[in-house]
């Protein structure tokens, strides 16, 4: 969101490149205080229980009615495990433990970096947060892959089932550096 | 930075609780526009060149005179790997190639995330950039471990020895719950 008008001293905003900087900023035009803008986190959980995974029917836009791993965005004096647990509980209703930070995605077209926890929740419960229209336990052979929300949810799906196939899970990254073909309920209005 | 004006309509802010909300938000008492605030990521990078580590030594507060990785925020649009390259190239004028992301820290408590490459530089060239005072190599028994800039910086150069007597190094995620007791520079006024 680029800034009118200076959140110091409310005068107007001019959008320069600093002395010794190279990025173009908002800076005030009366007490030229520079306003930085930085990529945000998103943190959430691959929720398990037994084999099973949990995914949340999104009932907010974008991508309302499809399916998604409960996440949102970090706040602030928030560790990042903490905001995964917060997310997990608002969206699904569930209380998860004994996460592991698992996919670290970089979404640089969209300034956001997405943290996942992969964690087992407490005796499979669940309920749909406001922000939900359900929450589901879906084994392997269930997963709605074609009703994904996003394509970051369907990455980290198929490499959780190929983590598992092998045995062995540990932290990974990946960076997807280009905004993926993907029609929007409210962009295509379907 | 608590805002004091709109930037959207230059009118007050005030700080409140929004409907559906749970934490407090710089609100226009006008517009009615919410402000959201989240934390920021560092990106840096673990420079390596044969088996040698390379520190910068802080020509800016805090810590002015310390040494440290090269590391800063992430701008828009750029991946923690584009920042981590960029700011090596920025503070210490070296060229950081097929990088690994190695050393992820959450330090809620300054609402930070650190994110480290570990990297072999180019030729093991470097020059100091604007923000640092020197740039060099240092071998294993030479880290100015009593001057080093700050906890994560020994946490991460503790961790990279550990993984190389062990021969092998992966992604890995550690909180710092609270703020170290350190005494800068600019507080003590040494």
């Amino acid at each position: 969101m680029k800034m009118k008008f200076c959140s110091e001293c409310a005068a107007p905003i001019v959008r320069l490149i600093p002395d010794g900087d190279d990025h173009l900023r908002d800076v005030c035009s009366q007490c030229k205080t520079i306003f930085y803008q930085n990529p945000k986190v998103i943190v959430g959980t691959l929720p398990i229980w037994d084999d099973k995974v949990m995914l949340c029917k999104r009932a907010i836009e974008p991508r309302y009615g499809y399916w998604t791993l409960p996440a949102g965005f970090l706040e602030l004096s928030e560790s990042t495990w903490q905001g995964a647990q917060r997310e997990t509980r608002e969206e699904a209703g569930a209380t998860v433990e004994e996460g592991m930070l698992y996919g670290v995605y970089d979404l640089p077209y969209i300034s956001q970096i997405y943290m996942f926890y992969l964690a087992e929740v407490k005796d499979g419960l669940h309920e749909a947060g406001v922000e939900s229209l359900e929450v589901d336990w879906f084994e392997r052979s269930q997963i709605p892959w074609h009703d994904l929300a996003f394509p970051v949810i369907k990455t980290m799906l198929e490499r959780y089932f190929l983590d598992r196939d092998n045995g062995t899970f540990s932290t990974f990254h990946e960076t997807i550096e280009f905004r993926p073909r993907v029609h929007y309920n409210n962009e295509s209005g379907d």
